[in-house]
């Protein structure tokens, strides 16, 4: 049976005594018990330290002691999050058997609000790609058809949220890395802005575009773990040093917000199943007062440009001390990229930077005359397992730079973005929208967030099979 | 005959109506006529204009417009800095014909303070090298040798101060070209904290090293200059937001500043006069109260390639269009080095940024424990022109890297640095040393930097020849 737990639900019935922080804790590992290997979901399960840590949870409520609102609710770390004394692969065979003696900031804080951690998501190898089709590993299955990709490389979190198999789940996000397995899987993915949350412990793919976001089922759930992974961190030099933030949602409303939708770029490569679903949700949130501004973002093509000119560049600096000393542990198709970037000539990166600033202006000049702009987060729903291209509407795409399309652009701004479910295709399969905000504008955006999701009333569904 | 004049020493007489603005300028155009095209000291003289403007200052200081120290006051800007309705080359063939119609924020600035604008003073082409060895406008020359280099790449702005034709004058400095004029020609220039003055209108070279600062005879002259110069300027993206300051030099005093001299790295290739000079202002220091404290930078040479990839990487990015337009009007000199530049791969320039944040952490830490760095600006004093190697106690080294070599470092870093002049040797060339002062501690450097110019008395000759 599908979870209908949220933060909320399930805090008031663990202070209500109506359900035990264990028995929360069980009900989540015996669904990944049901599925988890079928859907190849976790690298590792630690169901013992977990009912350990729910016992404490329990007993610090029961105490008084109580840590807020995550506090005893199971969560999931994508396997690229350093756990003390778990094993943390980085989806690689390079770190295989590698045990951390230290947690990532993220999981610290995430501990420290009294979360409690089930286990260690699947990836994408050392995340960098977005089908979780992990040559070390296997792929893993999206839960509404296995035979697709649950997008990536966030993608164990993806489908561990989807399946109730946890309640929150870590995410990293580069070029799309929690976004795409958030509309792929039918879930709520958050990428903050650039710096808000610590990346400190986290194995670094694109050091200027790489974002720790919340992975939940509902808006309301990323806004509570969103304000737990807050917080200036100085073990990280991209962390800034603002005031903590809340993010109240009570009263959220769509009367009001205006928004743009950028027909040009955004929407010229979309499937039209999946376009009529995002459009439909923009209609909605129209019915309830939203108000639709026109703007065109003439650079899109471009920001793609320079955002994997960047990634390129900046991953293959981060690997080659590995690669010199661990070729051979890497997949062809990850050497092929990293080969790609060793080759790219300074000059390049550096016109890409110069760039990526002028674009940043555009995009702040359009969020001067709207609050948000609104997309589809995925041209398509899921593809299946091992397809390198996609056909929409005729045309045949590589299905790695589709799905990435509206996504890792935004990385190169350091925009926060929010990807909600906006409804279901024919076939069964999810697909979400992304909206992007102001630098620093997480309360506005999931303000709008929740109110869009309360207008576009998505559920997730049984899974099939 | 040498010029005695300091801003406030003519700021008084042009009040008492014991000079006019006029005379002022003349006096100092005398000298230009005199000696200006002998040591090529200057790519356009303006001196109609400038007398225009010393007659309309004059006016302004009658009615009773004070606009502040400056106000009358002559100053030559490089020839990188755009100048409206004034040819400004850049030092290039490309930009030979080229007549801008905007002004540099820092000439803005200038003049608004009231400063009155002699000329366009010669420099390296397109600032990228040391020497003032302008391929297309021949060689600047040292006043004190003329045979020799005056340093560079605003050599121009190092002589006219030396010889008494300018009383203030504007340099830029990506990888010492402020300061290595500063000590081969026997001034004070200063490098200010990366951000704090606007590049905005100057012809960038490594825009991540790039600094524009004061170059003057004395310092309480740079802290006049200097304070007005600052100030945020939205077209310049490096430029910082803070507060503009005062520099009041009032009792600066040695007395419990603490200096670091790191013997490693920056004494090891000195030539052993110009060490004698430095540590003999340093003796100077400490009999007027000055403590010496001991620290090693153990990076010198890492940060000194770091630097060099870092300005090889972003000249080439910036000077890409012009190359492809105008190769044939670049000299043989320049075009190796930016085809150097050109063949850097990213990953080696993403490495040296990563080092660069962990050598400047390196300083700052240092930096906790001493108020400054104390170093020769220059291992040497001025080279003959053309020599590309120079002997120092029986080493052969390249003139240009052993010139740079305390020197390109600090704007890898952003750190202020100060040189004022030592000493001179025995063949009669004056040297400097190097200050170098905490980020944005311009206040407390230019006072130290006061008050052992006054331990040191330094004073300029008369010209020889």
């Amino acid at each position: 049976m599908k979870s209908s737990w949220t933060v909320r639900k399930a805090g008031a019935a663990l202070r209500a005594g109506r359900i035990s922080a264990v028995e929360l804790v069980d009900e989540h590992l015996s669904r990944i018990d049901q599925n988890g290997s079928r859907l190849n979901v976790f690298m590792t399960v630690t169901g013992e330290q977990a009912r350990a840590a729910a016992r404490q949870a329990g007993d610090e409520l029961r105490a008084g002691r109580d840590r807020g609102p995550l506090h005893g609710i199971p969560v999931v770390h994508k396997d690229l999050f350093c756990t003390a004394g778990v094993r943390t692969t980085f989806g690689s065979k390079v770190f295989a058997d590698y045990v951390p003696d230290f947690d990532a900031a993220v999981v610290e804080r995430l501990r420290e609000a009294g979360a409690v951690m089930l286990g260690k998501s699947h990836l994408h190898e050392f995340a960098f790609g977005i089908t979780s089709n992990n040559p070390h590993y296997g792929p893993a299955r999206n839960p509404w058809d296995p035979d697709r990709i649950p997008g990536g490389s966030s993608g164990g979190s993806g489908i561990a949220l989807a399946t109730g198999m946890t309640m929150l789940a870590t995410g990293t996000d580069t070029g799309g890395s929690v976004r795409a397995p958030a509309s792929y899987c039918g879930i709520v993915g958050l990428k903050p802005t650039f710096g808000l949350v610590s990346k400190y412990g986290v194995f670094p793919l694109g050091f200027s575009l790489d974002h720790v976001g919340p992975m939940t089922r509902t808006v309301e759930d990323a806004a509570l773990m969103l304000e737990a992974m807050t917080g200036h961190d100085a073990r990280d030099s991209a962390s800034v040093n603002r005031p903590r933030e809340r993010y109240p949602l009570e009263g959220a409303s769509l009367s009001g917000l205006k928004f743009v939708l950028p027909q040009n770029y955004y929407f010229d490569k979309v499937d039209p199943e999946v376009g009529a679903l995002v459009l439909g949700a923009a209609q909605k949130a129209e019915a309830e007062g939203a108000v639709f501004v026109s703007g065109r973002l003439p650079d899109g093509e471009q920001l793609s440009v320079v955002a994997q000119t960047t990634l390129l560049s900046e991953a293959a600096a981060v690997h080659e001390p590995y690669m010199r000393k661990r070729r051979a542990d890497y997949s062809a198709g990850m050497l092929e990229l990293l080969d790609t970037g060793r080759t790219l000539p300074a000059t390049h990166y550096l016109q890409a930077q110069r760039l990526r600033r002028r674009i940043l202006g555009v995009h702040l000049e359009l969020l001067k005359k709207a609050d948000f702009i609104l997309t589809p987060a995925t041209p398509i729903a899921a593809p299946p397992i091992g397809a390198e291209t996609v056909d929409v509407s005729g045309e045949t795409h590589d299905v790695r730079i589709l799905t990435t399309r509206n996504l890792r652009g935004i990385n190169a701004l350091g925009l926060p973005a929010l990807v909600i479910p906006c409804g279901w295709t024919q076939a069964g399969l999810p697909v979400g929208l992304q909206l992007i905000g102001r630098p620093f504008g997480e309360a506005a955006l999931l303000r709008a967030g929740a109110a869009l999701e309360a207008a576009i009333g998505f559920e997730l569904r049984e899974l099939p099979g």
